[in-house]
């Protein structure tokens, strides 16, 4: 599969898990308990990845899995990474209003980018760093807040504590999707063996969670997996077959594309679920969404855009720096 | 003089044409008649150009000057099309509020590119094009009304005329700019020459404003010349001079550079205009400037950097083509 067609699906999944998140609520809440939709996830993603994995030890060339404990006890790391960005982030909404919190949230993009350029050292040109930039701008200025709309001047007047663990925020996430690359990147190992430990640890962590839930309750509502489908309706499944999907997409994109297709992919999906809504939920539309798509689509072009296409240079140029995105392709996939 | 220094001046000079026009003012009116004010800066435009004129004559080596009727004739064409355009904006005013009306003025910005590219045949790339678009997209990013502010749900309200009017408006001003670009380069005449035509039919274009608004008020004050400077302060005749100056860098961008030089001191004008207004006018900053300010920085690095610093090509890469921009210096200037 080429790394585009995988981008696509991960942009159109992740732009429904919006749409099929707020169909699942009643009346502006959720009637199960949420905590539930990400440990299932991780659950189906196991099964799938365990599934494939199983199909491809079958085969005559066994696919290869490094087995030795100094390889697995890396895959913990991300999920703790991500437990101490949710923590942070809980702590960010303490200080400031959702909408602050909102429009930080896409300095991970740049966060992510510099990290990606100092752990993984991948070289992005000067127009690439720009197109980066106004990835970031593109999608902050979507969601300016128009007139009329509420949380008017709460911008800018949160306490500087607020700014503070929101750059950590996007600097813990952009650390979480970098570092699973360099994993997924280190050997030749299988995909589905990589996304199995992944995956395994993902599961405990988020098991590790409803347990969690079920002492601070004292045990008032009975343990988690008497209750685990409680509430849960058809889209409620839907929510939890998509999330898997989307990690699953994810993982293959750390693999054989980047941190940088992943960001793309995702803040693609933002806007997509911004216009989505305008039919789905009589979102009114702004203007600055419309600037705000525009921006993003330069952006997306001037990013992945071949040099000479970009310059009207003759084809004999040296193209942008894209190495690694292009060069593999998925050999071991099941299709 | 090197281009871009040239359009720094411009951008200065424009940007405080804003302030002082709004620092002239008395209890948010005029106690001159505004119209008055490009009048005496067509007259002051003549002298400046007419006295450097005189001194070129005296060198060694005279100024070319083509006096023969073909020529003189194309002279007033810009001030026709200036005639036309003030028509059509105040029509257009009939039908939308001035905040569309601003943000329809960002318009002008990709149609003067179309008009450059069509009428003066200069090529631009690809990336150029997006730069364009972006430029564009910032200055009216920037624009975009915060939540409190006045006229919120008349964008896009207006009736169709209104946007009709707003785009024929975009075309006549970028064909302005255009055409006076195709006159101020078609031969080698001197700059001061072909300005003092230009000036010329500007002035007698706007003194028939002024003897058509006599004319209208039926002479209930007088004619113009005797009220000229009424009400007239220090402020006043700083707005006069800096409008002159405008005009007379303008022309000269028009001769040496281009329309899209122009268009980008411009644009940045408006932004530091936007800018300066916290520190006078206590403005308010919005987000939405901000994001718009960083658009239009990337804009103009894209359209002007070269291409090997944008791709990090070596040196030896062919450049971004910018013909007729660097070429061309002025030669005959005083300095």
């Amino acid at each position: 599969m080429q790394w585009y067609v995988v981008a696509a699906l991960l942009t159109i999944l992740t732009s429904s898990q919006g749409i099929l998140t707020t169909l699942s609520q009643s009346n502006g809440g959720y009637k199960y308990d949420y905590a539930t939709v990400p440990f299932l996830a991780e659950v189906f993603k196991l099964v799938v990845s365990g599934f494939l994995l199983w199909r491809e030890i079958k085969t005559s060339t066994p696919p290869r899995m490094t087995t030795d404990w100094k390889s697995v006890r890396l895959y913990p790391i991300p999920s703790i990474i991500y437990l101490i960005h949710n923590n942070v982030q809980f702590a960010t909404l303490t200080f400031v209003d959702t909408t602050t919190y909102q429009i930080m949230g896409n300095l991970k993009i740049v966060t992510t980018a510099i990290l990606f350029r100092l752990f993984l050292k991948r070289r992005l040109s000067n127009l690439q760093w720009m197109a980066i930039v106004l990835l970031a701008v593109g999608t902050t200025t979507s969601q300016v807040k128009g007139c009329g709309e509420a949380s008017c001047d709460s911008l800018l007047s949160s306490p500087i504590q607020g700014y503070m663990l929101g750059i950590l925020s996007a600097c813990l996430s952009a650390l979480a999707g970098v570092y699973t690359e360099f994993l997924m990147k280190k050997n030749n190992d299988s995909l589905y063996w990589q996304n199995l430990q992944l995956y395994m640890f993902g599961a405990i962590f988020n098991m590790a969670r409803l347990v969690l839930d079920d002492f601070r309750g004292r045990f008032e509502k009975g343990p988690w997996w008497h209750r685990i489908f409680n509430g849960y309706s058809i889209t409620t499944f839907m929510v939890v077959l998509n999330l898997g999907s989307t990690g699953l997409l994810v993982s293959w994109l750390m693999k054989y594309a980047d941190n940088i297709v992943k960001v793309y992919s995702t803040s693609m999906a933002m806007l997509l679920t911004m216009v989505l809504s305008i039919f789905f939920f009589n979102f009114r539309p702004t203007l600055q969404l419309f600037l705000g798509i525009i921006v993003c689509m330069m952006s997306l072009h001037m990013y992945f855009a071949p040099a000479n296409m970009l310059l009207d240079l003759p084809l004999t140029a040296k193209a942008a720096p894209q190495t690694g995105i292009e060069v593999s392709v998925d050999r071991k996939s099941d299709s």
